[in-house]
């Protein structure tokens, strides 16, 4: 149904944009509310398109948020809305880096707060990795909106608001992080990056995860370990590895990580979305 | 960089979503307002986010509609961003079947309405086609909102709005056409339309040209004429093809629409899609 107006039965709940007054407490209840059964063979795509319309309506997710969606939609309907097992081993890969490292954080925009905020909360968890809000399109409304919307899901602790350091070789508003987060990091999980960022992390040297469904796309491109795979699935798989990884020594995490081709994983997504179903 | 939160240079403008309170003058001007000059390399994909953009503000718009551009994005970028050969075909065809019914209506939801506007009023000029307004979700003020916008770009008659008949099949709200208008139409082109609705106009046996970036999507499967192609470039083409054969015979008329193969067409949109440039 790509390209129609319309993908997937919804509510006619298309009147009610931008309404930003909503509390994060009725933001949490209405988004977890969907009226299908997870059975359903829709269910991913309903609980999906849900979230990323509630976010809109807390003002979390933007105009550009909902048009990257649907640019996912089309990858995902490609891959075959399944996690693929190159992108499990990416999974696994992005796990045991998490686990390595000594400074992980988890970025999070607009869309991926609207799409994960309990998941995100819980692999913050597992890998002890600290929850920076970072925005292509800064402004203060949307950061404190999003932070609220995080702490609503169970973050304590939300970075980025204090905006005290910057990405070099990109604009002011654009490099802005904290200091002790994304600008310390040595390992960044960057889900639906935009390029420009993803190679300026890349630049400082940072071992950079990108979750992205689109295996051309620059970001994935440039990353340490590009993860092709939706959000949805993606994130409650890494926690899933982490958790398994828990207590596995230095030497088998390397290792886990070493094995891990980039290149490998790359092509064999977009063999996916050349020769699978259509 | 599909798949990321923001896909082109944008000009922060992520706030102020949800405004339906434009005038349409100031909706005409603002939407042809870009500034890049036609050369620029992503000219076409800025001039539609553009206008996209600027059809939410104006209340034309719905999130449905945003996450729907972005699904076509990504095919359109697999497609290679261009009107493939056979495409072109099929546009050529659409322009014979225009030509040759006696009652063709061009249907026109939110999305289509925000994007070719001018190029609509054009077509149904060349080819003495009715205009109608028809939406997946149907509100009173999208429907007056979207008929607003096609009378500032010179649209006389607009119809959809008296809603006196129904497409068999649909439920209530969903199947409202006009008695006039598409229930009486012998020839439809549906952009960008809902597979169930694509499917139910075909049982009344109308001849039924879709265009849609997925050569999957069931509309234009179900299409007498699929035009897989981008609506921001098919809807001039059509137009161009029909002011050509405006003085050609029904024999040449009816030939080339004879010629025109809808499951040889779906292939090679297909083929496209799965060998072109990623």
């Amino acid at each position: 149904m790509t390209g129609s107006e319309d993908g997937l039965e919804d509510k006619g709940e298309t009147e009610n944009e931008g309404d930003g007054a909503n509390g994060n407490e009725a933001s949490r209840s209405e988004a977890d509310r969907i009226d299908v059964p997870e059975s359903h063979p829709r269910y991913e795509s309903l609980l999906t398109r849900h979230r990323i319309e509630h976010g809109v309506e807390a003002g979390i997710t933007s105009k550009q948020g909902l048009i990257a969606q649907g640019r996912g939609e089309a990858f995902d309907y490609l891959l075959g809305e399944e996690t693929i097992p190159s992108a499990d081993a990416a999974e696994r890969a992005a796990a045991a880096q998490l686990l390595l490292a000594d400074h992980p954080v988890l970025s999070v925009n607009g869309n991926v707060a609207a799409l994960v905020p309990d998941e995100l909360v819980e692999l913050a968890a597992v890998v002890d990795a600290a929850l920076e809000v970072n925005l292509f399109n800064r402004t203060d409304e949307r950061m404190e909106a999003i932070a609220d919307h995080l702490r609503a899901h169970g973050a304590e602790d939300v970075k980025g608001l204090a905006a005290d350091a910057r990405i070099p070789g990109l604009e002011h508003e654009r490099g802005k992080v904290d200091a002790d987060g994304i600008y310390e990091a040595d390992v960044v999980l960057v889900p639906l990056e935009d390029g420009d960022r993803a190679a300026a992390l890349g630049e400082m040297d940072k071992v950079e995860i990108v979750i992205d469904l689109n295996p051309a796309s620059r970001s994935p491109r440039v990353a340490t370990i590009p993860i092709v795979d939706n959000v949805i699935r993606a994130v409650p798989t890494i926690t899933a590895h982490a958790r398994e990884l828990a207590d596995a020594d230095t030497d088998t995490l390397e290792r886990i990580v070493d094995e891990f081709d980039a290149d490998e994983a790359l092509a064999a997504a977009e063999e996916r979305i050349r020769n699978g179903e259509f």
